[in-house]
């Protein structure tokens, strides 16, 4: 399908992003750093008069706990669509700025170089945040106003794993009803494609730790003395095997086939075999090889059990005759749709017990469920299509199945029941989580404009 | 047997350790540490003097590289038996003394308290040479001399592994010939029990690595890239199974069964399950427990294989996705006679290989054959009779199949052909290697005994 540019929408964008600059720059400024509860409560000021300031009706939840959640409404205009509501997922909470010395300028301190916008989460998420903002004032200053209803839910615990948003979008559930809901992130790949996200891996994360002895003993002891490695090095082993199976029982419980869809979606993402393998100076082959998985799938819709880390007994230079008295090791399961955390964790305890190694101790330090929107979805078409009309031929528009990184979606889903899709800002370099986090100006006009071709669109679809 | 405790003997033990206190402290005062290269022509000029003043001749060996190797000799008296030769071995070089925080007192200041004599290097091992020259200046000024030849090979890299040992002794393989050697060192238990040692396990100490990647990398990445911590973990688990047995073909090649002899030697061991259990806090069962082997023949006659160290990814508190471009393992492997530590390493190489993991490097950072004197050897008698008149009920005397430490002795087997036993002054708590090194001065007066009762034994005996 061709579909045409629209030029002036982006012409608007651009206006409306100097028009909205310095209520950007100074939103930048707040250390909204939510593992370290900075400028929480000036933060959520700063969000309210934002939302009001574009004419949205603001309401500050606070009443469970942890940092605020913020509901911003705006109302269809009376030529909108009032059976349409579109949802934004933002959050208001950034990670710390460190290493600060990597930093070429100030992270609280917006600054343009070459036409990128360098601060501490601009990328993720306030610059996702402006340009759904700017979009709306946009679309209040045209002739027809508002195409259709458009919320806003903005969590200020993103940055530490959102422990208490699941009790808010539970409790609040009617309030943050909509149709459909656009996700905090997105970005353009290496390639300049545009990607429209429809899910993410869920995540258990776990702690195993095995003490033998109170003490490291001398190992000419190890002739009758039990070694934890060995013990760790032999349960790990019983659980995934040498061909990268996992044998957990109970480990895939509750995953769905893949859908045509599905297949075709992986096999149109931009995956280069060679250049990935460049990138991370990989030695050996993918471990889909010789299995009848690709690696896009195995990337968008395979879980995964990776060890993270493995630390016993003496790691330094030389030799030291050391039989160690514990061994630990950090695990990352990577999980799809119909897998549960907890389930996982019940498994993976039972197998251990199961194969003697009861005293191996396993504790979930991270869960999240993922989530993955129908291919088959008319959001996904809708997005899309909006998006061609920003993004031209330069930027393809591509959708991914499921992005690599974890996020409260889940409970987006279980609650609200909605599609969702992941768009914004970024590039392929922007550094969120690193030092000198970016976005480019030209990304950030045309993620304004795609909001309000989006809003536009879905305003006329029907329910 | 009952054998009356010669108490004569040990008065004159008494005597001659006041007389040459002043010549050990300065010995004790010499800073010979290997490691360091420190004060070596110094320390054997000393020993040179000491071995002259006590009626010896000297050559001192240099030609082969590394500290020079020190040969002693004090032939026969006339009325003794010049056909009979006892060869004594012993280091003069000694470990750091750091931390040298934990010392009380100076590493490299001979101090008494309470009846113990504290410096770095007095119980591994000069005070052991010391009472063997104490106990050749007793028998000198005794009627009948020297009963036999008596000599003395001193190396000066003991503490870093003897790499030059074995060039000097089959070189020098006539000089140093004897019938049978008595090695540097020796204690008692920690029951009082004094512990003639038969043989030592040898080592075969090997670093593993595997790198798979340039970079640490995003953990999402691992449902296509392989994980290094996974292939060393299954590679480690293909060479010794759960049941702890190693299943590396090869490994084992060479191994004698053990004789009746052997058997009763580690029942006759003063082994208390319960206390070394409480002792290191150990956790389980004994890995024997299930097995035809005693806890007792493991320690004397089971070769190890003991994952000393491993270290992959990350290892710190709380949660990071990563997958590790690299993981390593130390690996302990404890030999016993008839086991080659290269061959070790080429069976460990071949099981890598066959089993696809040619890419996981191994790298031999030790290795040093194992030694056994055949319990029926007539010289492990004439020892333990020889120590029953000096140790009486109080200590007995107990025969130790092989030790727990490793050292050069199986070079000695190989070049002199001689049975090994090794008596020192050093009792359980003497803290070798340790800060607060020491012997109790009534240990070092009856081993000086020992040696003035072995070496009289020794003399009469036929070849």
């Amino acid at each position: 399908m061709t579909v045409t540019q629209n030029t002036k929408t982006l012409e608007e964008a651009r206006h409306m992003a100097e028009v909205r600059k310095d209520e950007f720059y100074d939103y930048l400024r707040l250390e909204s750093v939510s593992t370290e509860h900075k400028q929480i409560p000036e933060t959520v000021a700063y969000v309210k008069d934002l939302i009001e300031q574009t004419g949205g009706e603001v309401k500050v939840l606070d009443d469970l706990g942890g940092h605020p959640v913020i509901y911003g409404y705006f109302p269809a205009s009376s030529s909108g669509n009032s059976d349409r509501t579109l949802l934004f997922y933002n959050h208001y909470d950034v990670q710390p700025a460190d290493p600060l010395d990597e930093w070429h300028t100030e992270p609280f301190e917006p600054t343009v170089r070459d036409n990128t916008l360098y601060a501490r989460g601009v990328s993720d998420n306030k610059a996702n945040f402006m340009a759904r903002l700017n979009a709306l004032s946009i679309l209040k200053e045209s002739n027809d106003g508002f195409p259709c209803n458009v919320k806003f839910l903005l969590e200020g615990e993103e940055e530490i794993g959102s422990p208490n948003l699941g009790l808010y979008i539970e409790k609040y559930a009617d309030l943050f009803q909509a149709d459909a809901c656009i996700w905090e992130a997105g970005s353009k790949d290496k390639y300049e494609n545009y990607i429209v996200s429809a899910g993410m891996k869920g995540i258990a994360y776990f702690d195993l730790e095995v003490t033998t002895a109170a003490i490291d003993i001398h190992s000419s002891i190890a002739a009758i003395a039990d070694n934890p490695a060995w013990r760790l090095i032999h349960a790990l082993s019983s659980m995934k095997n040498e061909k990268n199976e996992i044998v957990v029982e109970g480990f895939y419980d509750g995953i769905a086939p893949l859908s045509k869809k599905d297949k075709e979606a992986a096999a149109n993402q931009p995956f280069k075999a060679e250049e990935v393998k460049a990138q991370y100076g990989l030695t050996g082959k993918f471990i889909t090889e010789g299995t009848d998985v690709t690696p896009a799938e195995a990337l968008a819709y395979s879980p995964t059990m990776t060890v993270c880390g493995f630390s016993s007994g003496y790691t330094g230079p030389g030799i030291k005759t050391v039989l160690p008295k514990n061994a630990k090791a950090k695990l990352d399961c990577r999980l799809v749709p119909g897998q549960n955390p907890k389930h996982v964790r019940d498994s993976l305890r039972q197998h251990l017990d199961d194969h003697g190694y009861g005293d191996i101790s396993l504790t979930m330090v991270a869960a999240e469920g993922a989530q993955r929107t129908s291919l088959e979805d008319p959001f996904i078409e809708t997005v899309v299509n909006s998006a061609k009309k920003v993004y031209g031929d330069e930027n393809p528009v591509i959708v991914s199945p499921s992005m690599a990184g974890t996020g409260p979606s889940e409970l987006f889903e279980k609650y609200l029941h909605l599609p969702i899709a992941g768009v914004g800002a970024g590039w392929a370099y922007s550094g969120a989580h690193a030092p000198n986090e970016n976005i480019r100006l030209a990304d950030f006009y045309q993620n304004i404009a795609h909001m309000v071709e989006l809003i536009k669109v879905f305003g006329v679809e029907k329910n």
